[in-house]
């Protein structure tokens, strides 16, 4: 991976860093009551994941010279909404995982009704922590970030996507079909996580319409190179349990495409994303490279 | 029930039919894809309850002068809250029900796994509308609504309660306990159902205060009297399992009390409501009318 640089890998463990910081301060302490859900709803976003969401919103933010403070939050935010969705995800109604981030799942390490609490209760925290910090210069864009949040978790954003997923199983859908279900289920946050990024600071309109280009290109990709990683890793690479799709009976990219057109394709929407940037100069460095990342990454 | 005069029954029907009006244009509509995520969200919702927490929401904006097309969103959010807690609270992992409101659970009537996404994607949408919708004078009053909404439905409000309702089942809680739980799990929701319907309109910090204790009380009162109701009514009366507590061997305000003194405590209660809302006037009148139907219910 000679194209992510040695700077690109500091600014990443920074942010990394960073957004451990926010996340443990943001989320209840352990000990206040009621303690185990507050110590479960801990256990499910901490010390776990890449965080390319709110690598994105930071990214996005260095376009629009947002202040790191604003970013931290709407990038908790985001990663709450996405690690609520892990949860409630990895139930037995839904994927019925025992692995997620190479520990067990939260209903495993506590029970289902915890995990569903926990999955509940995290989406509030999520919107709670865009009303109540400053994120933007007015009020009213803040609201609208608000509703940006709000309906890229909803049933037009994640949880319709997991609604097409569910019925998906078990049929032969076509590439169209494999896309408006990635649209929705990971692509919605993804934009959101840009979106908002792009927020806490000042772009033009045309620039926020190049980064929404960027993001719905890196969005698929991901979600690509997910379905490439998942039907040739092993369990222990990738944290989580592998070749679980193909087994479910789950269409895939790989399923549909062949793993050597499927691997073109995340070539092609990287080549994407890098030209949606293009005009917006050295600012959108730390896009571009998250763009080579989620493409070349091996986990 | 004398005490409840006709042009209260009126002024009920009349915010009962506006709801159910308005609730239907915020759902997404059921041919909307994905369909069958819309159309269960639309029946865990539509045509079903009392609309208390609406109901309170009208009765304290007729203090605040606030306009109902304000109070219609800021119910139709909380009300959607609440339906999304009834949907995750009768799944086989929580209460595992078969019955609300008359008819089959949504997770009987369509599946777990939908019934899940339900209940994610209504809380998005209640979110959502409270940052959509002009409710405020100002934006920055409008995000402190969102404010809380999202504090109400989460770890340290509703979704808190559920865990320590969870976790009460099979102990036995003295009374303190018991209501720390009922204050949380359905009093957070009633207080933030009365403070925003006040928010859409103006009231002095004196008058907030007296607003919120009366919710407090009628919180309680109203939590009081379902168990009262629950260890004497009969399933089809309720519209839901009747007795369900006691044989789950959960401590209810019955089981700690007794019967008698459970009566008791809801007048008390009730006179506590009353005597709350004594400086505020004629503007409070449905306020009052509230708490004498939420006590002397017999459904």
């Amino acid at each position: 991976m000679k194209v992510i640089e040695t700077d690109f890998q500091a600014w990443m463990g920074g942010v990394q860093a960073r957004m451990e910081a926010a996340l443990g301060r943001f989320l209840p302490a352990a000990h206040l009551a009621p303690a185990r859900l507050h110590e479960a709803m801990r256990y499910a976003v901490l010390e776990g994941g890449k965080r390319v969401r709110p690598l994105l919103a930071f990214g996005a933010g260095e376009v629009a010279h947002a202040a790191p403070e604003r970013l931290e939050t709407v990038a908790a935010a985001v990663e709450l909404i996405h690690a609520y969705s892990l949860v409630h995800d990895d139930l037995p109604c839904m994927d019925d995982d025992v692995l997620r981030r190479g520990k067990p799942t939260v209903h495993v390490e506590y029970d289902e009704a915890t995990a569903l609490l926990v999955g509940d209760a995290l989406q509030s925290l999520a919107l709670q922590l865009l009303a109540e910090h400053r994120l933007a210069d007015s009020a009213g864009a803040q609201l609208e970030m608000v509703r940006t949040l709000a309906l890229a978790a909803g049933s037009r954003g994640m949880a319709g996507g997991q609604q097409i997923d569910l019925e998906s199983t078990g049929q032969s859908l076509g590439l169209p079909e494999l896309e408006l279900m990635h649209i929705h289920k990971t692509g919605a946050l993804i934009r959101a996580a840009v979106t908002l990024g792009a927020a806490c600071g000042q772009v033009s309109e045309s620039e926020k319409l190049k980064l929404d280009h960027y993001a719905k290109a890196v969005g698929l990709a991901f979600q690509v190179v997910d379905d490439v990683l998942d039907s040739d890793a092993s369990t222990a690479t990738l944290g989580k349990t592998a070749g679980k799709d193909a087994r479910q009976g789950k269409p895939t990219y790989v399923s549909i495409l062949g793993p050597g057109r499927a691997g073109e394709l995340a070539g092609e929407l990287r080549a994407e994303a890098h030209a949606a940037l293009e005009s917006l100069g050295p600012r959108a460095r730390r896009l571009a490279q998250l763009a080579d990342f989620i493409v070349l990454r091996k986990f």
